[in-house]
């Protein structure tokens, strides 16, 4: 299985190896795009697909994604990157780019419930998620053999809170280790330090298993049961130090009647927590996300 | 417009005038069914459809949804509601038993937003809403000739809350004089008072502009616009004393993204409020759904 | 991992063993609940679920399911089914009894592509899949891990137009050594015989790739692409000999647009299929689908 | 009424006066956007949003929906447009520059069925359609009145294929008086000729009652009840002279289940049809779609 995996990974990096991406956050003000596009234009760049979205015309702000094409990308990537410094001074931006053949390094946080990991997994296998999968961590052994048969190391971390500080130094050596830039919380039932938070801003995508702001906190399809709703929902967002209030990336919501119990919820409430994470993780590794006064803009 | 509108109604009880509904919550036992579908069958009548929901098998509760054709139904109707009461007394049933031709008289309570109104004025033209639109009583002036147009009188009830009491007595004498049993509440934007709440138990059908209990309260879609969420709703229930807590009669959401301000979101969401109030209203008159623990058991 | 399920499913039978299921499907009259439910009554069972439908209250077709608790069902099941025989002559019933606790067998046929069977397997080993998953049986070698690991045996049965007849020869032997009760082909690229299909009428399940009948036949994501759909599904279907045209049980759609190509179409149908098809397979083992003139009544 | 919405066209085009959209399609080469940008840039010209794709980096096509801002363009736009000839020479475009104050003006045709009709008269009337609604052309009598309330000028021309050359040549009269820029067919069960159709080639939209490519032709309902779907849907597309083969538009669905007849299907697929006509209608209007091989891009 590693194998095939490890083919399609092979393939999809070949492929896009003169692809980069660019997204821009900056103050509006006529001539941006026509500085940037003259900027990759110099570089023989072609630009394959490009999203812009201004908050307002007057003193607004401006985002844009921009995927771009350039022969021989690898050897000019740092030079483009550099050059384009000025550019960016000139109008205060916010920027990153990104070379797509460079996939990103994913670790998952897991708890007991392993719907949401073998979701990613599963898409992993497909070549629909187009990522390293450094590493899971998990307070549980539970999915460690669902995780090793893949050839993904496994770290089983106890944690609770009288070990968080111990369990989290753990954590950071590891993430280190693997050099990981996105940490995918797939259920995962532990809460974690300001501190750490801080040092993943805006990289710690977490799966909320209601829709959200309905049901903030524990037990959401138990209230969900309470109050009678006829729908219930899962709700994907970056974790902040605000309890479920981080800046939504994805939701979605299934029907459910009278009939339903929490448990039944439970279960159809799975297959949603599962899609929603799934598309929120994929959207970030194709940096299709900005973050913006605890709002996402999402290119989609 | 009219002439159109009587003659679709007088079609419809033409056909359906040998039909009636029975509905029944009691405790569960053995034996309910099988008693029930004896009385029927010594009356000639022919169950044509019929649902059954029980909580739990062992002491739980028993809801059941009859719909029976009975051959000169109109002579026997008063007969065979009194010759119920016995078997209703053994099992301690709740239950209500409705001639589908008798229609239900509506009375819709609307401020100055058109929307939900002119969805519900719209089904009835097109002969999906199978009532008698009795009145339409609203506290401002704005949706007069709309509702007049279609011969269909109009109040006008200034209320606030300086003169509550004053608009409620009045409110009452009109829902007296037209025999209402159904008030719909189409985007009301006035507090009714718990004695009049009281006075028209589960009667009572509010929509809601946000999917409940997301946004309890005011300017649902101003905060949901500032929570940056993906998805917006909208939540129809029967009016209890707590605020936007009634049993929960339909829900529906719609997708925004972050290009969509408050007042797009408002405008999407005008789409859900209808096609979610509209829903709830015809289930009601179709003697659909049941309230037990401030939940809905809808039978679909 | 097998014994794991093996608990789910035996707590599921010792949970339900007192429960039956009644399929019933006849001419329509008056008195048939009113007989079956007395009928049931005198063996002290309990009624805790029933849906009845009547195509027309004159002359039409009844159909019911029915859910019941009988203490000591697993001695007398025998007894009722066969006392029920000639109630169900009087009326010309076409029917069936079923004892919940008594799991169908499930053979599932699979060619390369796993998604379907991967679905399949997860709500197995979730416990939302009550059935005895008694064989694979592939025309290749792909799947065989992930169904062994499973401890699911795993016949490869090479099969193509030449050895046709052989390869059926061999899948009869196998379905009827372990008393097979249902097939699924989830995604089995193979035609089967006329005599093969009659022989288990009803009881084969398929999962075409569109939205039937949009796309009868073979590529119908590149069919789709090439016609420029803004939507596209999957249709699971009992299979008759009449290609793509058995009775349709469940469909659903997703959305793309003009950026996805025939295999972005296909990635995002593959997620349809698998739903649609997980949710016919748990609706046939719930005996919840009659079949009448090439149609479905599926009872939810 | 009719001053209420004259109130909001003026306000929407009072807000948008300096806004503009400009749509290019051409083969992609590098630099295409720099020079376009640039161009824009030296007339004072913000982008506010600018959405571009291309079918592949190599040798493919380009095509890019952008709007801006251009203080003082009432003033300035014919001189822009023309300024953009060379620019638009050089890289062979497909291309039009449209102002957003300068509304299009729509000629609605119907037959008898009004809820297309109705749903578009109302989204106007909301402020949601921004149109010169300039009339409205029947073949039956039958919605003169709601129309012509709207103070919308309505013309009865009888049509069938007797009289089809007649008929088109007052249409042809009509449409050039007022002269309109698009056409809705709103449930207009005519055919149009050839030629009228090639005169008004991407600027006439359909609305077909079915999920096209199922149930080309007539009678869809029918033919999706006799074989049984769990959904039915609603196309929008421009009309070429295949029968409902044009480029579609939008599509959209709807569950049904065993109990709906033909007769509910099409109650439950007007609802279907009455949206999936407005969203296609708004996003021609706002300049958001363009054909390429009998296919749309729709810019979202």
């Amino acid at each position: 299985m590693t194998s095939y995996v490890e083919d399609k990974l092979h393939n999809y990096k070949e492929k896009h190896k003169d692809r980069a991406r660019l997204l821009i956050h900056c103050p509006d003000q006529p001539g941006i795009i026509s500085r940037v596009s003259d900027f990759l234009y110099t570089y023989g760049a072609n630009i394959v697909a490009s999203h812009q979205y201004s908050t307002d015309p007057e003193g607004g702000e401006f985002f844009i994604r921009i995927e771009f094409d350039c022969p021989g990308l690898e050897t000019k990537f740092s030079q483009i990157e550099a050059d384009f410094q000025p550019v960016a001074a000139d109008f205060q931006m916010n920027w990153k780019m990104a070379a797509v053949s460079e996939l990103k390094n994913v670790a998952i946080f897991v708890s007991k419930q392993p719907h949401c990991l073998l979701e990613l997994l599963w898409e992993w296998q497909s070549g629909d998620l187009m990522a390293n999968l450094a590493l899971v961590i998990s307070n549980h052994e539970d999915t460690r053999e669902m995780v090793e048969s893949l050839g993904i190391p496994f770290y089983h971390v106890p944690s609770n809170k009288e070990i968080r500080k111990e369990a989290e130094q753990r954590h950071k050596e590891l993430l280190e280790e693997y050099e990981v830039d996105l940490i995918v919380l797939a259920r995962y039932m532990q809460i974690l330090t300001p501190e750490f938070v801080e040092s993943y801003r805006n990289r710690i995508i977490n799966i909320h298993h209601s829709f959200l702001p309905a049901f903030v906190g524990a037990r959401p399809y138990e209230r969900a049961y309470e109050r009678g709703v006829k729908m219930i929902g899962a709700t994907s967002h970056y974790v902040t130090n605000d309890l479920d209030e981080g800046p939504i990336i994805e939701q979605d919501i299934g029907r459910v009647d009278h009939r339903d119990h929490a448990e039944d919820m439970k279960k159809i409430g799975q297959t949603i927590e599962r899609s929603v994470l799934a598309r929120a993780v994929k959207w970030h590794l194709a940096d299709r996300i900005l973050v913006h006064q605890n709002k996402t803009i999402v290119f989609s």
